[in-house]
């Protein structure tokens, strides 16, 4: 039997979801676990002492002296104890600089603001950009980080300093779309539709052509009305339109570099597709980064 | 005792609303009446008759020799029979061609699509429409209605004829940010916000910048959380930004000539703003249209 011994305990604390994960040498993940006690669920510290203890209460147990390093919404002003923004332009130095010491054991890393024009913010993914410099130092030098999802995040990092970044709120709209708008009315019932890559990729052509996004999306409905459109395959246009104009707007700034793609592989793949339609190169595509993240900034700490 | 004689029912039978108007020579209105039986609320020819009675019942056996003629979501495929649309470049007398014969006291208008790129549908606006350019005979021969709402259309006008039109969804997005998203959470619950003229034109003016819908939305988010905005003002700025998108849309194609809005005047007069803010000329404004419409339609087709 080997015994490998425990280093740190990173937490990846986000609106919806807490994952945990036991960190020994290197960053080497021993174990996962994770619960719906997101932060958005929560209210008060007692509340977020409590569901730390009930996913990783053993842990803490078996290993008293490991310290506890979390990253995400737990540090908002609606968290446990608020970390308040670092500014761009910033590296893992100024995050690890700024790291709010909640209490003995746990720390918690602060978000970043960009505040160049109107503020833009973002929580956990400063960290998951550090952990994807440390496993791919090339991209430190220039590079767009691309974090899709809820809010997705595009973020640019120049001399290993994350310099900007811009929010769309891609998947939000998703869903609302998806669920609660006239949208909805032609699609089969949420989660139901199989994939439909020709339909979404025609999503993300209309949204290389001019008509704004508020008109596009009439085109859901009238494509399903004509039945130019199967109603299974609507779901994925709306997503390629949505895809397709967060895309389109970020192409008309700077060109963007080396592009990569941070998060859900499968929500990942669909950039991919839409970013080859523009023209880009392939884009290095990087799953969870969240724990090489906090372990990089534990060392930077020197918590480790 | 003036004795005032009845000439036309005329029915405006949008998705929310039934609204009907007694109409009597040269178009004038006799009495109107209104209720929340809109189509998308009915199912089967039975629900669209009893609706029908309920609300007119005795104008119509006051006046049982009297034509009804109705233009909406009530000649839709999902209405009480459908009215299959007229394409684009389509005058008055096109639409009164094609109108539907219910039976023989009953007809409906039909809507309009243009399909030169993909297809864009209204139901109801094109007799608005007709009802401008009867009430505003010098729109005519070249003018842009704007008709702001829930699907905002805006319609290009040339000898007489609605040559294109294009649907923004931006009352649904309004509706659907301000109550479902994020965004709704640093408001005051809906209803509530007294009107923030500047936080409507600071939205404007974002709109005017680049950056895209998706991304710039996220700014009613940190313009609350970093108190730039009151939360009283982000409905306004939210109202603003939506708007304002429509217009910079519309804007970059050809110019729009003679802008003519239609509609509820509360929201004309946000319209108006916004529009002076993008440095176009005060537009003509007209209250609700439909009337006018279904008066010369009636004419065109001789049921008068």
């Amino acid at each position: 039997m080997v015994i490998v011994e425990a280093k740190l305990i990173a937490l990846d604390w986000g609106s919806t979801r807490l994952r945990a994960f036991l960190l020994g040498d290197g960053g080497k993940v021993l174990a996962t676990r994770q619960s719906n006690d997101g932060a958005a669920t929560l209210h008060g510290a007692e509340a977020y002492a409590r569901a730390l203890g009930d996913l990783i209460g053993d842990w803490r147990a078996d290993h008293p002296a490991l310290q506890l390093l979390a990253c995400g919404m737990v540090g908002s002003q609606y968290g446990w104890r608020e970390a308040p923004y670092v500014r761009c332009p910033a590296d893992a130095a100024a995050l690890a600089g700024q790291v709010l010491r909640l209490d003995d054991a746990l720390s918690i890393v602060p978000g970043l603001v960009d505040d160049a024009a109107q503020p833009d913010v973002m929580r956990g993914e400063e960290t998951q950009i550090v952990g994807a410099l440390a496993l791919h130092p090339e991209l430190a030098a220039e590079a767009c980080l691309v974090l899709p999802g809820t809010h997705s995040k595009w973020a640019r990092v120049s001399n290993g300093r994350v310099t900007g970044f811009a929010t769309h709120m891609t998947g939000e709209l998703f869903a609302l779309l998806r669920q609660h708008s006239v949208l909805a009315r032609l699609m089969p019932a949420d989660g139901s539709s199989p994939a439909a890559p020709e339909a979404f990729l025609k999503g993300v052509d209309a949204a290389r052509e001019d008509g704004g996004l508020a008109h596009q999306l009439f085109a859901v409905r009238t494509l399903g009305l004509f039945k130019q459109l199967a109603p299974e395959q609507l779901p994925d246009y709306l997503s390629g339109l949505l895809i397709g104009h967060e895309i389109a707007s970020e192409l008309r700034g700077a060109a963007p570099g080396r592009i990569a793609l941070v998060g859900d592989p499968a929500l990942c793949a669909r950039y991919v597709q839409a970013l080859t339609r523009f023209g880009q190169p392939a884009p290095l595509l990087l799953d969870n980064t969240a724990p090489a993240g906090l372990w990089r900034l534990a060392q930077t700490m020197k918590l480790i």
